[in-house]
């Protein structure tokens, strides 16, 4: 791998969220201020994760874009973990602790991105779901090595929005918390090249509990007044 | 009083936010699709309640409405509350639980508005800093006639724009919860008048506690990222 390229692992890059953050990340590689990067996309299954990396792709030559500087493969959860600089949570809370354990040796010094919402389904609506050390965030704190540099962003972000790399009309708003000043600068600097987001100093990490509680609240939102794939502004 | 008017009461409207709100509802008298009403600011204090009432009327004259439809008097908060419809709770959160109980018997049957947001100063931050009960709506509905329909609404407004009612370019969107099918229609009838705000259906009481966490990450928001009295839009 070429050592001036960022690498960046999506573990349980095969779900919603993951394959739109995936496609975004690729493009940065065709922006002139975009951080060059290469993805591992992480899975419990290799072959899943193969299979999405070529996905993502086919996806981006179906849109018509020159993929030859874009490199997304896949591996198992440790062995992307272990390659990579960034590593980004796409997986269910519920999921989290028993993958953090199994991957933790290989999180020293690593910048570690929590887009992880942990929520519930009430009646017809969706419940935001804390742990008790008071977010997804914090928990995953926790249960990291004490280099590891946690930064929470990426709960606000529509997928479909996220996914459909061609038609970007929208700039949302996207907020990074983190205690550690270096690793938030830069994962807003990804965010900033996304496409559609414009990324927002969100201050500490504890912050993180408004932002995971903001995402079933929208998903209501969205439901409770028929909107669709709703994103966020502050103006 | 003209029994067709709403008639609502402003507690604590000698506040910032409280300000806003009096001229804001005071406007809707003027409009013709705006839900007329006689409007009772509420204080500890008689005479700051008349002075707060005098210095409304006396701004929107100074902005050049005929301010001859509208009526704002003051009065001590019990008798404010006693006298209206609506009653807005413009009020700290730490002397809400003392006011419940001093105006509890003038509750029943009234719907009860709270912008509520109890946060404290951490550093330079501002922090969440929610009742045993979850959130100050759900502390309110606890400490209240049961008869009393609570709503939580008007918590993620910039007093700043509230209160400029001449230049009203932003409109911005505006959460009302409820357990109250009827109340909340009603606040949110109320809400679309204001002539900056977008009324959006927030779903049940519970979720007020993240539109109340809203208020401290949008104040640290603002102050981390350079910017000034902002508003929430999803789109």
């Amino acid at each position: 791998m070429n050592s001036e390229k960022l690498k960046i692992a999506v573990l349980g890059g095969t779900g919603n969220i993951g394959e739109g953050m995936v496609l975004r990340l690729a493009l940065q590689n065709l922006m002139p201020e975009g951080m060059k990067n290469e993805i591992i996309i992480g899975s419990r299954s290799l072959e899943a994760a193969n299979e999405a990396a070529e996905k993502a792709l086919s996806e981006l030559e179906n849109c018509g874009f020159d993929t030859s500087s874009i490199k997304i493969i896949g591996m198992s959860n440790f062995e992307a973990a272990k390659a990579s600089e960034i590593v980004i949570l796409t997986i269910r809370f519920d999921h989290i602790l028993p993958l953090l354990k199994e991957i933790r040796e290989t999180l020293e010094n690593k910048v570690l991105i929590s887009p992880v919402v942990p929520m519930v389904k009430e009646g017809s609506l969706m419940a935001y779901r804390p742990p008790v050390e008071g977010s997804a965030a914090l928990a995953i704190q926790k249960n990291v090595p004490e280099s590891t540099r946690v930064v929470a962003a990426f709960h606000n972000i529509p997928a479909g929005k996220l996914k459909d790399v061609v038609k970007c009309k929208a700039v949302h708003d996207a907020l990074v918390c983190s205690d550690d000043a270096e690793a938030k600068k830069l994962v807003m600097e990804l965010t900033r090249h996304m496409g559609c987001l414009k990324p927002l100093d969100g201050g500490p990490l504890k912050q993180a509990s408004t932002m995971e509680s903001l995402t079933p609240l929208m998903i209501n939102l969205a439901k409770l007044n028929g909107l669709k794939d709703l994103g966020i502004n502050f103006s």
